[in-house]
């Protein structure tokens, strides 16, 4: 078993970079307070005894070696990187999960045929720059890096000038070992209610919903509020409001295997006597099946412009973000739940809500996630909250997958 | 007739202070852009042979004196600041109107009875700080000095320390005058399509519509996008877009005599990926009937709640600003139409559909407007546009009412 207390006193420590303004945290990727994070736990890796790689993405590697120096590592890992108003658990735990798997097995004298990597995964949040998973993205060959080096935060910073003022563009090439991966896992909270609804202790990620991002603009005329005639407007605040109530009623209609939501909304020029002459937004459409994913985008595809029409708006709608749903490896799924059967941990087959890095690097290596329950289902929140022994239970699982698929 | 040349001329020069991004202006209440033109109003203003007063809000008031001392003045003006996206004329036309009107006047020799007093008011558009007409509703009586000071920008600026910042804060005690004001005439663009589709030259402004701005908080909790299932979501910005759906349909539930919209909205965290936890947002309702008026405030407070329950979120709704129906001064209102009839131009009886300075300013004198069209009755927009006959006849029309009601 692994250490709870340790691994509990390191996510601590973590939490104590970019804190929130309401106990969780800021740590938004390729800012300094990131910067800061991936040089603390550099420092933790190095203690252990293992040593660093950094991708031109800034993807971090930190490698144990096995003894057999042909074996391809196995991975673990996820990103340090938070929501703007994130929690400490989302992402941490799988990047500190797997720090602990290494001193654990440092504690026991384990030593495994295959290499073990620990990754910490460059913009996995995909708020400051979308889309999410960027730098897995582009490591599993999905974007290109120039693609994702272009990408701006909402002041028009790019994500390489950020890359590189914090420090972080490493010398390997992105992707250059993609093909020399023998698995990974990476160990998450759950994000949703359905583990702590159902009492157990380990989700068994047997699948990961699908996602379609649509940046939406809206363009009207700005006017006057108090003298523009009712009939005269052209109001892009109103066709965002009927776009808002498109996207839940086009989730609604395919439930319990959809969801769909705008988060992000820019309206200009935003003064309380001026109809809203632009607006900008993000739909954020799920699911775990292929043609419901795809047909909630293109019903929204077909109807918006529509309701611009009859406004007088003229709508623009880009893809912003998208990945199909995923199955991930058998075999990696069936080694967490056999060590989650092995530890007595009460478990059951999951599908991922959210996206991970895990889901890209599935279609470059067998891949596997392990999850733990969160309290009320609760993320993407600062009071996102975990226990000590939900963290130890999902880790432990972790460890034992791992140093079975590395091999005593 | 003033110099339509001259006045044009200003008109440019000032848009040069403050210029916007897309041939208007932003030079919004209490910026340094504020100050410079202040600056350029009083240079002018002196340099016609006026002497400058300052209140404690950062009022402006530029007199040329009558030949009865004891004479109550006449006053002419209206507000120097813009929308952040706003045009060249909204409010400028009224001050520089104002001065054309005295340059005119010492081109002519003509001496008036009662002294004339140019004003400029701080803060009319409120997008800054609201409410709107701010000071002029402080010079008035209807807010105090102390509420006015507390009143915060978007980043919690408060207007006290702004108006001392940019070294505007005037020595008179605000509204110290305000039982020596003889009559007001307020020039404006009408920020309306009727004149230019009626093809008149002058609107005789007889009434102005009431406002009720309504700050609205929505709370619910911020989730996953992904990860959270329909039925636990407690979405702010779709309640806001059922808000925002219901200020329209009651808006159109009064034509022709309403309007309502939302213009300002901020969305928090506004993250791709994370539900709406808390928006805030401003409700315009304006009516010329105080029954309608207040009606709509009350269907709204009635129903928004109702929309907030159903969705299992928290509604506030603060009052953010507010004027009952205006009648302006009978006296006065004739003068207005006597000028326009006398110079032959083609004039017509209109409702302000927007709030202005003389709104207030008529609760504690008697009070008149003169409208002229505008393109398209485009208005906080910075394409806004008016023709310089149009500029000229309306300032012709203020140059008549006031010399007559200043008594050569
Ligand atoms: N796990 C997680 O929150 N990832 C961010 C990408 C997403 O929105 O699913
Ligand atoms: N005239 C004008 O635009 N005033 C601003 C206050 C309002 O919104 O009516």
């Amino acid at each position: 078993r692994i250490n709870g207390d340790r691994l509990w006193d390191s996510l601590m420590d973590m939490a104590k970079i970019g804190p929130g303004v309401a106990g969780g945290n800021n740590r938004q990727t390729l800012t300094d307070e990131d910067a800061e994070g991936r040089k603390l736990f550099q420092k933790w890796c190095e203690d252990a005894g293992m040593t660093m790689t950094v991708d031109t993405m800034g993807n971090m590697f930190m490698r144990r070696e096995g003894t057999d120096p042909q074996a391809k590592p196995v991975y673990m890992g996820s990103h340090l990187d938070t929501q703007p108003t994130g929690g400490k658990y989302d992402g941490v735990l799988g990047v500190l999960g797997g720090l602990e798997v290494i001193r654990t097995m440092n504690d026991l004298g384990i030593k495994t045929k295959h290499p073990i990597v620990v990754a910490n995964w460059t913009n996995e949040e995909g708020t400051r720059f979308a889309p999410a998973m960027l730098a897995s993205g582009v490591f599993a060959g999905i974007h290109t890096q120039d693609w994702a080096y272009a990408k701006e935060d909402a002041e028009g910073k790019s994500f390489g000038d950020e890359l590189k003022r914090i420090g972080w563009v490493g010398d390997e090439e992105v992707g250059a070992r993609k093909d020399k991966i023998h698995a990974m896992f990476e160990l998450h909270i759950e994000q949703g209610p359905i583990l702590e609804a159902e009492n157990k202790d380990i989700g068994v990620v047997t699948h990961g919903q699908g996602l379609w991002w649509l940046q939406v603009t809206v363009t009207g005329r700005d006017s006057h509020t108090g003298s523009t005639p009712m009939p005269m407007r052209r109001n892009a605040g109103l066709g965002m409001a009927r776009m808002t109530e498109l996207v839940h009623q086009i989730a609604m209609s395919h439930q319990p295997a959809a969801v769909g939501a705008i988060g992000h909304c820019d309206v200009y020029p935003n003064s309380r006597n001026v109809i809203p002459g632009k607006v900008v937004f993000t739909v954020d459409f799920r699911s775990p099946n292929q043609d419901t994913l795809d047909g909630m985008k293109a019903e929204f595809e077909e109807k918006a412009p529509k309701i611009a029409e009859e406004l007088g708006l003229s709508v623009d709608i880009e893809e912003a973000g998208h990945f199909d749903p995923v199955t991930f490896d058998e075999t990696c799924v069936t080694a967490v739940r056999n060590a989650a059967e092995r530890l007595g941990y009460s478990h059951q087959n999951i599908i991922s809500g959210a996206g991970h890095d895990a889901c890209w690097i599935n279609k470059v290596a067998p891949t596997a996630m392990i999850m733990c329950p969160c309290v009320d289902g609760l993320s993407h929140n600062e009071a996102e909250e975990i226990s000590k022994d939900w963290a130890s239970a999902g880790t432990d699982v972790l460890f034992h997958a791992v140093v079975e698929t590395a091999e005593i």
